[in-house]
């Protein structure tokens, strides 16, 4: 069984996933993971995964998308969050979700090849997982994220995206939470609404494209060359809330900046991270409705630049690409 | 010239390194970098590079360790930290050092490979490094830290560790301190010492070696695979206090554990991070004497998995050994 572990000093938490790689032998960091396929993705090869949690198609054996457990959990429903101390340390059972979305029973496509349509009913399965995620009581935070490529810690090639629930809020979503609700209690605006407004109508010049509904845009403090948020103009904390209509919006945008950074960068590595508000957030603050200090987006890295010494040792990014730079080189791709 | 840069939001800065790789083209993810030599960083080459800072040795051109600025700096000596605002967004020259320690002369050797004494000049001139750069008043921070192998950051094969000296203490750095200071408020003992105390007289499973100056273990909470730390076991929180005849019980202890885990992982890439005090912090606080807190220790990560989108979007670490076998596993190695 998995274990989290909280750091004495700094009070970091770990996850120490006892089902994965242990023993050296175990890890391979080289390995090929090009393969043509079929694999236990695949279409038709349903029997040799656990059975879905979730899917959208017409059958549990005609679908379009496909929901299941991830085969080497970092975290198991099962169990309870009793904490432990061990001396002067902390644990707890690794309770939590790790499900795979699959994104397209076509081993030889990827995210970005499908069509908008298809985009939209990947959003719809991330969308679908939240809600029903959210009724566990002990979890706390749903982290949607996509590893595309060896090089992003991607094991398969067949596109997928992963959610990891959590009985802990993530560190860095404290940190985003924190920000935007002193910016609040500063402002009382939403830190993100301003930023878009900045960007987009001020400076421009990190903006790679807008529409009615959404906006990707280099960020001002970029910590990946080429990295890019793709935010929704309208306020809103909860990706879970999106409509319809929104829904094909970011599906076009996605597929569009996908389809940019493939180009410009020679089909690089890349993750993206959904960011939205934990679950069962107080409705009410102290200057009224809490709902009004965050702001869902979607952070997608590139990864052709690699983490190195220093960032590890100080959390503190190089980043050598100005995001204006970045920005002309995307609107331009 | 670079620029510091703050997030609006959660208030990380980052470096934004102009005079590195910024174009598409610039970036070379999977460029190869072994090579037989000579290089820039060999001796006899030292007209290749530019003027040394600092060296050990008997001259500029017969050295056993020589320091150079890097000369891709992400950071320089000169501008100024006035603070610019842009909009909601805030910016700062780019100011600091970045230098190279090059471990030898000889092209052929990495840093295990040297003897106790070779690599006790290293360590002295981190040292030296260090007590130099406190003087600018400007700096708050240095961080040493080592690349080793292309998967942890090292863009040259020649056996080398860095310095970046900021203006501004890292976030990790903060952490550290803090959760260092709130233990240290509430036991009036330093967290460390405790640790050490705790791991190596109680639990003594996750203990690696230990001699009479040093002991090296797995930590509790392990964010990577096989991650090390080596501590002194006497309290001080400046390493560049070090004492002569520790340094070379440190130098023995580092050249140890580099050998087991190259070893036992099969010559994996490995980053290590050298954690300390920042620079002139008060030296009395509100319990006494401040210096009584804090710990320095090297941290050793070897490279064996990816940093993948969980990890980038949550700062939640997913490690699949449990320290306790990574440390059985460096015992017997």
């Amino acid at each position: 069984m998995s274990e989290f572990r909280k750091d004495p000093v700094t009070g970091r938490w770990v996850i120490i996933a006892t089902e994965r790689a242990k023993r050296p032998s175990d890890f391979k960091l080289n390995a090929e993971e090009k393969s043509n396929g079929p694999c236990a993705f695949c279409g038709g090869h349903e029997n040799e995964t656990p059975k879905e949690i979730f899917f959208i198609g017409s059958s549990p054996s005609n679908w379009d998308v496909r929901v299941i457990p991830n085969m080497y959990p970092a975290l198991r429903i099962e169990g309870n969050l009793d904490r432990e101390g061990m001396g002067m340390c902390d644990m707890m059972q690794g309770v939590g979700a790790h499900e795979v979305i699959i994104e397209t029973p076509d081993h030889t496509k990827e995210l970005s090849d499908l069509s908008v349509d298809e985009i939209k009913k990947v959003l719809m399965a991330y969308k679908a997982r939240i809600i029903d995620l959210e009724k566990d009581k002990r979890l706390k935070y749903v982290l949607i994220f996509k590893n595309k490529g060896k090089e992003a810690g991607a094991s398969l090639q067949h596109a997928h995206s992963q959610l990891i629930a959590t009985p802990i809020t993530p560190k860095r979503v404290k940190e985003e939470l924190q920000g935007a609700k002193e910016y609040y209690e500063y402002k009382r605006r939403c830190v993100f609404c301003d930023y878009i407004k900045q960007e987009t109508k001020v400076f421009k010049e990190r903006v790679i494209k807008e529409d009615e509904h959404f906006v990707a845009l280099a960020p001002f403090a970029s910590s990946f060359p080429f990295e890019v948020w793709i935010l929704p103009k309208k306020h809103s904390p909860d990706f879970s809330a999106i409509g319809d209509k929104e829904v094909e919006g970011f599906a076009a945008m996605l597929k569009d900046i996908l389809n940019r950074i493939k180009k410009v960068l020679n089909d690089p590595p890349y993750n993206y991270v959904l960011h939205m508000a934990p679950f069962r957030r107080p409705k009410t603050g102290y200057w009224g409705s809490i709902d009004e200090d965050y702001h869902w987006y979607l952070e997608i890295t590139p990864r052709i630049t690699r983490l190195a010494g220093f960032e590890l040792g100080s959390d503190f990014y190089i980043n050598p690409t100005p995001p204006e730079i970045a920005a002309e080189v995307l609107r331009n791709g």
